[in-house]
């Protein structure tokens, strides 16, 4: 039973195969949004501070903190970033960077125990990655490509991710604080992109023993009505026994998707967190529930 | 590959394992429904008929009929509101009484190869449908529940189920006629119902290669919001394998589950339906859409 803690100062976080899914709020990432790039370039941390607020509020039990901003000074924002967050915000982060540099600016200022978004499997990332982890005692999310590339094949996804694991070890991080990302494809490109995930999902957990996660709104890249599709997969994930996702909990569908599949998962007990979340006294009831909880009853 | 093909006079439904889900329409069932009952009772099928071609357009790909009503003449109605949806509509019915008279008078007006709602693993009950079912050449639902009730432990649900397999063939019932009912219990009541229903689900498409339906609606007997559990257990259940269900494909959030889990099991070639029923070109554009596509190049 893989458990792996991260905290901040005051907090901890379980991801493990018991327990509720874990939301990692996705937003806090300039690639791609022009204008936080531009606002965290020039020191305005403004849309930082509100989109950390909005994650948490919104029920993200973590937040990624990414800085990634061409021809800036990555690890002094991504440091001030984290500082910031951690200042408003009591949720573990997942410092999230593809310079070592950043990465370890970033640890440098965090308040209690990370998880570091990420290394590949490539020698070269895990050799820089690993040891930086390894120093700070934090937990690290495992890409499952290496100098190849992506490989479309599942069982070779399979062997980077435990290669990575075997590697960590070597630096002394137990296979309880890597979290492999199988790497999700958008569905829309190819078609077996969720039959790969859940595969590679159930094989990590049941033979590698290791908790996952994924970006889960890649899936959806490109299809209509996309935060449907993303909240399907993270169901379809869940049941499949993936224990976390780098996601926009700020979508009605896609939260209530990851809620309902705890349930379903037997990780919110006596659902208690979905009648919490859902009580609307008039829901649920009238005719309809009756006579739908008697239709096998002969 | 299962395949169990059911059809009308004019219009053919293969329910298999790499197909897209059946959806089986469930409204036409008297039982709660007390006004349906009263009317059908008294000779009035409006409301059969109203809720044949609501559940069609809604995007049923077959529909139940049931006409159980205490102190009427159930063969008498079946056949009745077989007839009428036939009539207006041309998708394959599932013919569901635990009466064998009635499922007798329902076969004998069908036009074309129906499914037969059902047999359980109980011996008498069995001795009685199997030899209908093959005379009719029709395909039958396999409740796995025998003389000494529903059980609780999945394997004996699995030998129930294996058991009624071999009956069948005993009857010249080939498997791939034979489509499970795993029993899916109100998750509500018992929070092992999700990963019970899942596992079982697993096994009977891996071991036993048949395939399955269930009520859907059961599992979020009792809940608030329960369409939302309603649509998630369909699609972590398409994950499992189960490839149709007798649900409503009346709520929204049930169906739109039901058709992104397709896409995501590899079951919506091109993302065709989904993209046919998701037309409105705002959705998924914008910023996100870039730059969540984007996340993982680096």
């Amino acid at each position: 039973m893989s458990r792996t803690v991260v905290s901040s100062a005051t907090r901890e976080v379980v991801i493990g195969f018991d327990r509720p899914f874990v939301m990692i709020g996705e937003r806090i990432n300039p690639t791609g949004r022009k204008l936080l790039a531009e606002e965290m370039k020039a020191g305005d941390f403004s849309r930082v501070e509100a989109d950390a607020r909005a994650q948490v509020e919104a029920g993200a039990h973590m937040l990624d903190i990414n800085a990634g901003i061409p021809l800036a000074d990555e690890p002094a924002l991504l440091a001030k970033a984290v500082q910031l967050v951690q200042a408003i915000t009591d949720v573990p982060l997942s410092i999230d960077s593809s310079i070592i540099e950043a990465l370890e600016a970033g640890l440098g200022v965090y308040q209690g125990r990370p998880l570091v978004n990420s290394t590949t499997g490539e020698d070269e990332v895990m050799e820089r990655v690993l040891p930086l982890v390894a120093r700070y005692g934090a937990a690290v999310v495992a890409i499952s490509n290496d100098e190849t590339g992506i490989s479309m094949d599942i069982d070779v996804r399979f062997e980077v991710a435990k290669r990575i694991v075997e590697r960590a070890a070597d630096h002394g991080i137990p296979s309880h604080d890597v979290v492999v990302d199988p790497l999700v494809m958008p569905i829309g490109a190819l078609g077996t992109a969720g039959q790969d995930a859940f595969a590679l999902i159930r094989r990590l957990r049941d033979e590698l023993k290791v908790n996952t996660t994924c970006g889960a709104s890649n899936v959806s890249f490109g299809l209509p009505n996309r935060h449907a599709v993303t909240g399907t997969f993270l169901s379809m994930a869940i049941g499949a026994g993936m224990t976390s996702a780098i996601m926009s909990p700020l979508h009605a569908e896609v939260k209530t998707a990851v809620m309902a599949a705890d349930v379903l998962a037997g990780n919110d007990r006596d659902c208690a967190a979905w009648i919490r979340a859902n009580r609307d006294p008039n829901a649920g009831a009238g005719e309809g529930g009756a006579r739908e909880g008697r239709r096998r009853r002969r």
